[in-house]
């Protein structure tokens, strides 16, 4: 996942890019960071953690200037490292520069690898060090013609934020993997955002989505400039509806809450369950539960509460606390379960570990059957765009039958959305990435690379 | 508001006491401690801040026994103070001694001038002070009737756990205005809290209310033993139901999910609205439109995201971003919204001010009509018995119509439970305190006293 | 040890205090306190940590008031618990009240029961609880007569402060056992405190010491009243002038530095060494062994280097790491002591532990021989006015001879003032507290009471 | 200043490198760090803050490995940046590699502007980055060899400690303006550090200076190999003698404090006052203080007591306290000095500032003589080998004759040290570098280039 924010022409451009982060915090939690261009000087602030943690007033205080960039990072397994935050800041021939990154890039090792053998150095494992390492190798006087130059250089899945001392550029992949939205600010700045509930948040309104392909560069005193600098190839990620996205955000024309609601509806006609309950897994699955339970005609309830103090805790249980981890987030209400007949709606399905859990609660909860709804197709293959998917191993429905899987979580019956159901509710506008699905790799590089990490 | 949790007989009791605390932050946020005897000696630990945030693995470690007792602090606006947290610990002649409380004493300003006049010292405002230096200065022997006596002098809304070095005794007024629950561990331990969802964290099984005037003594390799120290006058809150309980606790035999959907479908009958749509507040007032959207045979949806990274930013916005407090926590999803007639639940309306501010984002997300209704009566007199509500002045439904409340809030119309229908949700087995609809004051002082502040 | 101010009628009571405890911080560095008084409200902050930690400019901003008393505590083995910093504050009959002491109560127990046995309940073991409880419980009227009431039921050593809404209360035992003098603010207010080096860099003027069995009384608009409420028995303890206080300060009527300086003069006199240079024990021993190397006309060298940026570390050192904790502090310069005899002169001998380090640590530097001689008589009886001595068992001179001792620490001679040497050094002009030399208990209970803890 | 160590065969290297960093604070407070190889990866871990702040047991233990590089920075203006820390860590094309730095590259901006054209990147303003660059950049395969083709690029004073994954290299340039000392661990290893006072901390022996312009290989399994890569010419630096380094360490074969001292006989030769008593400035000036009331045969006494409880106190004083900053950490004893003809010896004079509020101090002490006597040169010229002293215009010394200066700062006469009586007491075995004084700028660049920064 992760979450990008540019900000250009605000009177506090750190202050509207510490909102907009905030609003896109449930895309990444690991760090948080924002860099700062006053005309002269870029200031940057990153640091693991979340973003109120992270900034206080003071620090945002002192990071005046009218453009900023941020980024909110997505814990994965490998970034233990202190340094894995973004913005990625240096000086370089032209000045000082700094990039924000949401994606990921596929030819990631090969870059670096060349970059290294001609003596670049490199501080972190992160590909946004390649592409400040691109642009500042690059033969080009301008930064907007080194920055096309590296784009040649660069596949796979990206939103890019970058700025200079006094500019701003903004980049979003020829497949529009990752979504990317472009906001007015109401005094007169812009704003560009991962997600458009960041403009919400910071009163700013929706213009369109980043093209994609386009390149969009921000100079003080001029609008906008747009150059569609690769032929598009649209591909958003199915992934941001199913699970990724805020309900209330509206990615590449379609608001998520309705596309869940829909696929909820798709999964009735195609799975229904003789139930006397529809349940959601809070909050991910409640739209599809909602479409569900309409589908069938059947209650739906939130008949499992999310406690949201969660935080961490670290404390060592007792022997008696069964199942801590799942319960500490969820817990049922037993009195409505009690005697029935459940459908428990969840947004996907990746290791099958959290659902048995649940199933398992349910019933102790005197769930009479237990029937479980996936609201997205079986994930059989990793991602390589940006999606944190474990190896083909570890995805048990890469493994196991729809059968076997509802027998190891204990389930009276398991469904999944088909493939052509999940196109159905998505619409007929746009080709969408279903590579988790149908293993279909489209952007760069073969299908038989190991994987991916997620930046 | 507040939490109270008593454990004896566990191997790791403070564990034990950690998670019970930790599933009831929702009842107080502000400070939280715990004590622990071993029989020889009582350790304490309390401290501002979340259960979460206090308490370490090192911490929980140092604090070997088998008896706990446990307090979550809500916050109010009086207690600024570091040391106004619990439990709340004193040598006196018997030895150590530690309490914690939830509830409020009505009595608390005469009984404390009492015990200053004969020399008392105090570090606190807090009651509970009280209530260890009346049992210091009891004339008795034994513990047991220390306490007895104490309880003769204390007027109000209280469930204690009161810990000596080797035994504990929980008692609840004889009003029953709080709750508490008793539990059994699996390892054969006990426990009584102030709601059962820390009895489904711990693995504990749910045993029965404790009732109202009943003291409860828990002595090693005994039985815990009954008694009714009072007559009892069943008068349980009835704001557990509409706001304060987590929907998946058991109150007084009543689930409390259940009843707020029973309140809904009242609420329903009683106010219906031409609507489109029904939208929660949520997460509170999720099971109440749940039963409005049943009971008017309209589509419910959760059409405003709840935020839960909120925590607390202190980051002064721009001048752009308006209604901040509530844009942080809520945001509408405005394509499900925009050109509909809105029904949208909240679970009670105090001063109006975020009502206010709800009503005027659904417009601007393009509803056509925004029609509030509140799944409680009209709050019109403040409470003596532990709510935190303000004063008389600020409680906009003792000053205002609905209609001239209708107004404010920019709503096209408003409704209200009627406290008739509150009670016939809440159901006829018991009287239920009303005090902030009826101002029947029922339990020591008298009604004209000037109101309540929050223990 | 500890340290005591207070300061009255300042236009920043709390910040003339803060620099006042931060000047005597090398009496106690565990924890540290500031209460500041009004008019009307008393409000203070106490925490574990060192002066400069625990106040920020925010929380002492926080204090307006002209009138404060703090409080720097010493470390003492007992006293793990948080709640052991002072000021003591309480509400009692009178209003708010808060207590500074530094001292010990020999008859705290005593007291303390009888406290107890009419209902007195107690945070902690400190005895100004015990202090405030007997004011509390006074049957007098004015605050001045439940002090001097208070004041004819404790025993021992004792400097006390203590601060109503509107005045201030100084008191020193009638022995003058522990410190205390009196200052006057350039801008016109008072200031007590136990080193005059507080008066030194708050820019006070010292005017004379506070006199045994003296009370002084502060209120606004008035000059200070002093009362003798008891007769003076004057014994200051010599423990001020051997170890505890700063070199800068004057104490009753004598500079530290002079007295060390004459102490070493005196050792010089009683055992010579033949040796070729004498060198301190840094900080404590420079100026006795200025006045040794003096006295035998050998040179003086600062041969042995203090390492002050201690602090605490906590990390495990590898094997190869011997006499870590005297090394983290302590280093010697080699090349000024190879092939030397030397004399190495420390303030006092207690259980001979770190004396063993100094004396290896010198022959490791290649010292031909290593003469150790101790500024002070040899320590056989602990005390018990508020000198945190170890118990007999633990005195190493309490049950080893001079020339046993020697050998134990690895030195070639060792010598110690005498009792008549360092009663000649202070001078005819009082009679000292000897009791750790001479076991004459003079100042309430027996001698055969066990010892004393440090408050 | 600042301070390296390097660690190489130990067991626990990283807590090797601590220690010599703790002993070596002195050198450096703003920020620390350590990166350890285990032959297979480098982990590092570097903050602001003092070294026992920065590392806790746990840090040290995830850092497992048996070759350290460590480092201590010095505070300097420029230096805000969080990134300013030291080792500096990349991966480049021979795998990974950390380097720690003392010294001054006076060709920085060329070769960083070199690096720059050629399209290289950087993150901070450290000198150390280029000399990274410079490596990852040479065409020689082997890393000794391109270790080598970066020291013919850089000019300066520098210290190194190179760490690859299984290797350690240790360089110090041609001129030995900087000290680095090697050392044999009790356990087999090797340890280089900036002072000998690291050895005696951890336990090490003494083996010999590393020589100017000598490169030592440490690699596993061997003895560690020597090749001098540049003809010497030695020229360490006199403020190692004269300042910054710890009385107890061994700089190119002369203990510090013997050398002070005789710098104090020298300036009691050179420039004697008729005084009654020989002040240091502690604790730096003791040395030459003790050398000084030698030569005049005066007393010497600690007639100015140093407060080692500083820290850092952001209070800001009330109006009555003057003369802050130097009153907290220095503090005279009236009684010594009332009434005297004093000499008081500092170091060095910089600005004057300090040596004013000294004079100030003493006066109203009592002095009735306060002779200032400097045990150094007048400091005329900035350095530029890692010097941080200030520009030529705040150097009071630069624009001032010694009459005016001692009229500014209130002294009764001023004396220095000549260069000659400097260059006497450090001895004629080496030629030392003595810019500051005689501006004589031998190493690389020109002697009009306008000063220092240092690392």
């Amino acid at each position: 996942m992760c979450a990008i924010v540019g900000v250009f022409g605000a009177k506090k451009a750190s202050t509207v890019a510490y909102y907009s982060l905030f609003s896109m915090q449930h895309r990444g939690q690991e760090a948080t960071g924002i860099s700062v261009a006053n005309g002269e000087k870029i200031r940057l602030y990153k640091k693991r953690g979340m973003v109120a943690d992270v900034f206080s007033q003071t620090t945002l205080d002192s990071m005046e200037g009218t453009c900023a960039v941020g980024h909110n990072r997505y814990s994965t397994a490998g970034s233990e490292s202190q340094g894995d935050a973004q913005p990625v800041f240096a000086k370089y021939k032209l000045g000082e520069i700094s990039v924000v990154h949401n994606g990921n890039l596929v030819n990631k090792n090969e870059v670096r690898e060349e970059l290294i053998a001609k003596g670049a150095i490199f501080q972190t494992d992160m590909d946004t060090e390649n592409i400040i390492h691109l642009i500042a190798k690059s033969q080009k006087d301008a930064l907007v013609d080194r920055i096309k130059d590296m784009l040649t250089k660069i596949e796979g899945a990206y939103c890019l934020a970058i700025q200079s001392r006094s500019k701003m550029f903004v980049i979003r992949d020829r497949y529009g993997i990752r979504p990317l939205s472009l906001g007015k600010l109401s005094d007169g700045g812009w704003i560009v955002a991962s997600e458009t509930c960041a403009f919400d948040l910071v009163g700013a309104e929706f213009v369109r989505d980043v093209n994609p392909g386009e390149m969009l560069t921000f100079e003080e005193g001029k609008e906008p400039v747009s150059e569609q600098v690769f032929e598009p190839d649209y591909h958003p990620c199915a992934f941001e509806y199913i699970y990724f996205a805020r309900p209330d955000s509206i990615i590449d024309g379609k608001n998520v809450y309705q596309t869940r609601l829909q696929m909820g509806r798709k999964l009735a006609e195609e799975t229904p369950a003789e139930v006397d309950l529809v349940l959601p897994v809070p909050d991910s699955g409640v739209a599809a539960a909602r479409g569900y339970a309409e589908g069938l005609g059947v209650p739906f309830e939130m008949g499992i509460v999310r406690n949201h103090y969660v935080g961490r805790t670290f404390i060592e249980p007792t022997q008696e606390i069964r199942d801590l981890k799942v319960k500490l987030k969820l817990s049922p209400i037993k009195h409505l379960i009690k005697g029935k007949r459940v459908a428990i709606i969840d947004d996907s399905l990746v290791r099958g570990t959290t659902s048995k859990q649940i199933v398992r609660m349910l019933k102790e909860a005197g769930a009479k059957e237990v029937h479980m709804r996936i609201a997205a197709p079986e994930i059989k293959y990793p991602c390589r765009y940006g999606i944190d998917t474990p190896t083909k191993s570890e995805l048990i429905s890469a493994n196991f039958t729809v059968e076997q899987i509802a027998q190891k979580i204990g389930a009276d019956s398991l469904g999944f959305l088909s493939i052509e159901g999940l196109i159905d509710a998505l619409g007929s506008e746009r080709t969408y990435s279903l590579v988790s699905f149908d293993g279909n790799y489209f952007a760069g590089g073969n299908a038989q690379s190991p994987g991916c990490t997620t930046v």
